[in-house]
């Protein structure tokens, strides 16, 4: 199943960052590859399982800095499989969600390449486990949404704010750092109460990034006081409100590491 | 970090089936526990990695089949956690998504016991990497949204159709199999085409279950005809168009195990 032959190529979720949150399948994938073609936001503890004989290329891309434009991935890629190598595509998180897979998939199939995918461990997934929360809520969180807000050079949303006020829905918003001002303004302009409980997780499963729970008002604030440059995960919804050992309520906590999350925002039940 | 001390209850996720997507540190926690707890939905290869000396008790939850009830199951995990056991509740795919961690967390907070989560990869990106498709494509499928499509003895689903018929998301609905007549005729009610790519995935990651790629307005059929009792997950949008290397446009198409997926749907650009 997975056979990896001269030629192949598989796309492989690195996860949110931890080493131990790579599959037992992603590990051994990029063993026998005999290159890898990771993204910036690979964990460097995943990079440090590849061994050293196997060629390793860093091809971007984080918002903001120069790195290659996906046509060129592709392009690296391909050339790679048909040069007879095992081609690693090692990517932050899930391969299949806001990852540009599609792109790289097409690319291969049109030149006859095998390619396949290696599924992993999405931010979402790794923020929840670090918050302590589910996702989901039996009756109260019954939808999932993942989007994203990047916008490129400031450019407004264009996002279907009336469908994502949703008060029975968690959403998980990947890139939304920059635009989290908005994403707040437009959520509440749409419906969503001041109070729904929000966490911003920054480098989720490393430990080693802000982690704050607040409430959707203070969300562009908490965002621009608190986050910084690393990878940040926004997760709004009622379900968040459950991460909480305490009830305090005032201000954002900033989450010591280790320590389960502070609610500041009111009961909700 | 994965600290497990005597009396601590670990959340893990488990994954779709496959030994090979348990993440290594789940792995390192079912070989730590002295019970583990595991659901209907924990694959069999990963149930094997358990050693013989930890105890193993199967609590359920299969729909339709007997099993314990949620309270009871909190109720174990709460009184090895008390006894002094190392508890791990094992659960199918990420235990944030769809598999009531929130009442487990709870009740073991409410006790004073440590409690943490373990993420894994969910049905839904285990599904795409067996279509090899992403479930996001840019400017397309821009929305991700995971929803649950079980109705108690046949009651009505209560779900927003409208917010759910959104040309630029894509669908996974868990549980729906039942459900999937339903799903196909309110989401063309509420306004998606008729031809809009679906995808039918069972026992993902396995191998050895049904893989269809087909048509909104096949759904029902293709369910009913084709789906047996083995868990399956349905995806609907744009993305699932994606997983063609030929363009057949017939009836749905059984997916030989292996093969790359067909098309049964015109083309969509
Ligand atoms: C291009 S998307 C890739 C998503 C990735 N494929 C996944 O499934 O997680 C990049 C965004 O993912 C989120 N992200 C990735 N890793 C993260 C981490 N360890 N902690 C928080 N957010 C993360 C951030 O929102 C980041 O801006
Ligand atoms: C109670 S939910 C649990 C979901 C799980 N926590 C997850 O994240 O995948 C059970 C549903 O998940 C889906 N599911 C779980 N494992 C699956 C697999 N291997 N293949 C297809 N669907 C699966 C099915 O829709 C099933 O009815």
């Amino acid at each position: 199943m997975t056979q990896f032959d001269f030629g192949d190529v598989w796309l492989v979720g690195a996860g949110p960052g931890d080493p131990d949150l790579l599959t037992r399948k992603a590990e051994r994938l990029i063993r026998e590859a005999t290159v890898v073609f990771y993204d910036a936001l690979v964990g460097e503890g995943v990079l440090a399982l590849i061994p050293p004989h196997v060629r390793m290329e860093a091809v971007g891309k984080r918002s903001g800095r120069h790195s290659k434009d996906q046509a060129s991935i592709d392009r690296l890629i391909v050339e790679a499989a048909l040069s007879g190598d095992k081609v690693v595509r090692l990517k932050g998180g899930d391969p299949a969600i806001f990852a540009r897979a599609n792109e790289e998939l097409q690319a291969c199939r049109a030149e006859g390449i095998r390619v396949s995918i290696c599924p992993g461990i999405t931010a979402a997934s790794a923020a929840a486990a670090d918050l302590g929360v589910s996702l989901t809520l039996r009756g109260l969180a019954r939808k999932l949404v993942f989007i994203t807000a990047h916008s490129k050079n400031g450019a407004t949303l264009d996002l279907d704010w009336k469908s994502l006020a949703d008060q029975d829905a968690t959403l998980a918003v990947y890139m939304g750092k920059a635009a989290a001002p908005t994403v707040s303004r437009k959520l509440i302009e749409a419906g969503l109460p001041v109070d729904t409980p929000v966490a911003l997780v920054e480098n989720a499963s490393l430990g080693n990034g802000t982690r704050i729970v607040t409430r959707l008002d203070l969300l562009g604030l908490t965002a621009n006081a608190a986050l910084t440059d690393k990878p940040a995960i926004i997760l709004i919804g009622h379900a968040l409100g459950e991460s909480a050992t305490s009830s305090f309520c005032g201000p954002p906590q900033r989450l010591a590491e280790g320590t389960p999350a502070f609610r500041c925002f009111p009961e909700h039940r």
